[in-house]
């Protein structure tokens, strides 16, 4: 391990509450910590105490106790960021935090930059990239299935694929070469058949991975759900009811989401993410002011359009308009107002907008069944359960992903096209960089290590 | 200790950060989180780790993973509840946070009450009743002095003034119960003096602490300010100067206030709670139209009235209203726009308010530094520093101190005025009672329990 400044950091939330945290890693943690904390024990310094154990006492500016605090000594290589890291457990007071967090940097080290302490765990390899990555994820996950996926990529369940399919690749590049190298010892008699076995496995396993980007982005986000209708359609009332008693949850993580225009709700468990535009908030202005080509954009950008058509009155221009917007969109049609006289012509809705429609009542609740079950035959087919498959939830990795599928069949042409091998090699690296990039490997020694460990070429 | 139930709860503040704490405490604490929680060491079971330890591991529901977290166990009775106590370290999300208690409550704890892991630290005499205030004082302390005077009060320095008392109490009944039950050994010749030093020492000791409730009280909530002045004297821009570079603490904890109508600013190093109704924020309304009535009571509760006088403009009626409001007020009267010609009569202005003024500029600063010397003098004397002196600054213990003063000095009256040593026990119990509901310690065996120790009493 390379030597270190030590970083620090208010590591809990902000706010009073009863326990707060200030993390401290690096080189000279203990060092730093040891000059603040005067155990109840007064004989004890922490350098001198054991990895993984806790002791209590008081942080001291100068004579002055700032607070009663628990002190835990994580020594490197075995904490999260791979170096020495003590965590003062303070009482939870902002006051208090920023006081200890000040004395801790007056005492020898600096402000952790933001995800610093992760960025660590991966510069001293006890996570990679993908990990990482997830360590966000899952601290900001909205629901179950966010839950689920990033704390699998944090298990590595994403590295562990990519790897699999980058030491498939990296034997063949070390075979390539070394065949080339040696051809007196090394044949590519019949390699052509071995590695186009190798591209189509490996093609199809990246392929699927890079399918559950859509299914896992959904599921992580939530369904992007544009409400869409009419003034005094129901629209308002259909997200009341949809909202039903789990309003609650979604206050709880309003903060995080005050700086979009989106909010997220749980609809029976499923997690929609309801486009909040002032527009759509308000379809009046919508439609008949601001007009259809706000809606277009919006609904556009849409998972799914719930289109509430008032069941009380005829259609008109601006339902024309509506129904023409979803036309190539997936989205469900809910007759609102069934438990009123139905005006309007069904069978001409459901001939304008060729789909079948589900009479509603956003008053008596009719049709909220029917509503539900259809988003979930929509989006989650019965398939996407929370089982051990891996899912790409994160852009980046689908990106590199792509590139990487794109190089492997370019091999499958060569391959296909007869050309020479060593063409074979360039397309295969590019596949393992980008695959790399995943988890943050670069290529550097790889090929140079699988070279000397599988054929010892140069001996 | 009495077998108590588990309780769990979620100990960090809300929002989502790096790590979120759930505490466990009771007898199963550890059994409870055996159950979910998977070591690393897949051998280690945390009922057999040593106390004050810490386990990496993953919280399990069932196969899945929940969370990858740090599991610290706190054996009973080195705990802050002085049960046993795990408190798992997670990922600081509010989905986890959320999932890994529910998951807590499902294996055999159930939610904690607010507070009721300090007050089982009570119940099991970790800590007194003082030190358990404390702890919510400090957790919600705004400034230093609320920090120092709590953690001085957390530490047991209000609890060993009052013990010190309370102490020379019981001696005293104890002595008078002994010798009236057994004259032939036990003398009260000369016993009226020796209670007479007793009292005037503790009347004094008291007296002090019931003193140093007001200033404490200042010290900790800061000083309660109201800004006068007519519409367009310059508040606002005196309250932006006073602000300064200081706004962003404010910012810090404004969710704290927000339910409140009054504003923290810190003003150099001295704490004030301005006050902010809607009447004071926009005086236009208050002098002019809601009347000086209103102004009246805001400027009633303040500890502080400064009145911003308009230096440019006559003094007219609403300001000789003012003047009236503020006669047995402790005030200020700032004259500004001093950077202008001054229209204003300055002496017929300190003649009508019997105080002198400071000549003040919101432009350029002008007498600023003279309004801070002004509020030090009257507020701090230059005798409040943040020493070793004990503060009383909560309203229960000022109020028990009060009734325990007025016992004593009822003491001091019966010693005077000759009457026989029986009485005298009546009024010291009081005062002990009374002190003793401030460390929450009832009367019970105590008596007992120092008659027996020092009287030998029945032997």
């Amino acid at each position: 391990m390379k030597i270190t400044d030590t970083i620090a950091a208010i590591s809990s939330a902000a706010g009073n509450s009863g326990i707060g945290i200030i993390r401290v890693s690096g080189d000279e943690a203990i060092e730093v910590v040891d000059k603040i904390f005067r155990p109840a024990n007064k004989n004890k310094k922490l350098a001198n105490v054991e990895s993984h154990t806790v002791h209590y006492g008081h942080i001291m500016d100068g004579d002055k106790t700032l607070d009663q605090v628990l002190v835990i000594v994580m020594k490197n290589p075995h904490s999260y960021t791979g170096e020495d890291t003590v965590e003062i457990d303070c009482h939870g007071g902002m006051l208090i935090l920023k006081k200890v967090l000040d004395l801790v940097l007056k005492n020898g080290a600096r402000t952790a930059e933001p995800g610093e302490f992760t960025k660590r765990a991966f510069l001293n390899g006890r996570i990679d990239l993908s990990q990482a990555e997830a360590v966000m994820d899952l601290i900001n996950s909205k629901n179950d299935f966010a839950l689920n996926s990033s704390i699998e990529q944090l298990k590595g369940g994403v590295s562990d694929a990519i790897k699999d399919i980058r030491k498939d690749i990296i034997y063949h590049i070390a075979f390539i070469e070394s065949a080339l190298d040696d051809p007196e010892h090394i044949s590519l008699d019949g390699y052509d058949e071995e590695i186009t076995k190798m591209l189509n496995e490996n093609i199809n396993k990246i392929s699927k991975l890079v399918n559950s980007f859509d299914n896992g982005r959904i599921m992580k986000e939530g369904i992007k759900t544009v409400i869409l209708g009419k003034p005094n359609a129901g629209k308002s009332s259909l997200l009341n009811l949809m909202l039903g008693e789990d309003r609650a949850i979604v206050t709880d993580i309003e903060g995080t989401t005050r700086d979009t225009l989106e909010e997220n709700i749980n609809f029976n468990g499923l997690s929609l993410k309801i486009i909040d535009t002032a527009g759509i908030r308000d379809t009046e202005d919508l439609v008949e002011r601001i007009g259809v080509n706000k809606a277009k954009e919006i609904a556009k950008e849409g998972d799914l359009i719930i289109y509430v058509v008032d069941g009380s009155r005829e259609l008109d221009d601006n339902d024309r308009e509506i129904i023409k917007l979803i036309n190539d969109k997936q989205a469900i049609i809910l007759v609102n107002k069934s438990d009123m006289d139905t005006v309007i012509n069904i069978d001409e809705l459901k001939k304008d907008s060729n789909r079948d429609v589900i009479l509603f009542s956003a008053k008596n609740g009719e049709g909220m069944d029917q509503l539900e079950e259809e988003i979930r035959n929509m989006f989650y087919s019965g398939k996407v359960t929370y089982n051990d498959q891996v899912y790409i939830t994160n852009a980046r990795h689908k990106e590199a992903l792509e590139n990487a599928l794109e190089s492997l069949k370019q091999v499958k042409n060569s391959v296909d096209a007869g050309m020479p091998e060593d063409f074979y090699s360039i397309d295969l690296m590019d596949a393992y960089t980008d695959l790399g990039l995943i988890i943050g490997e670069s290529v550097e020694d790889d090929l140079v290590n699988e070279i000397f460990s599988k054929f010892c070429m140069g001996k």
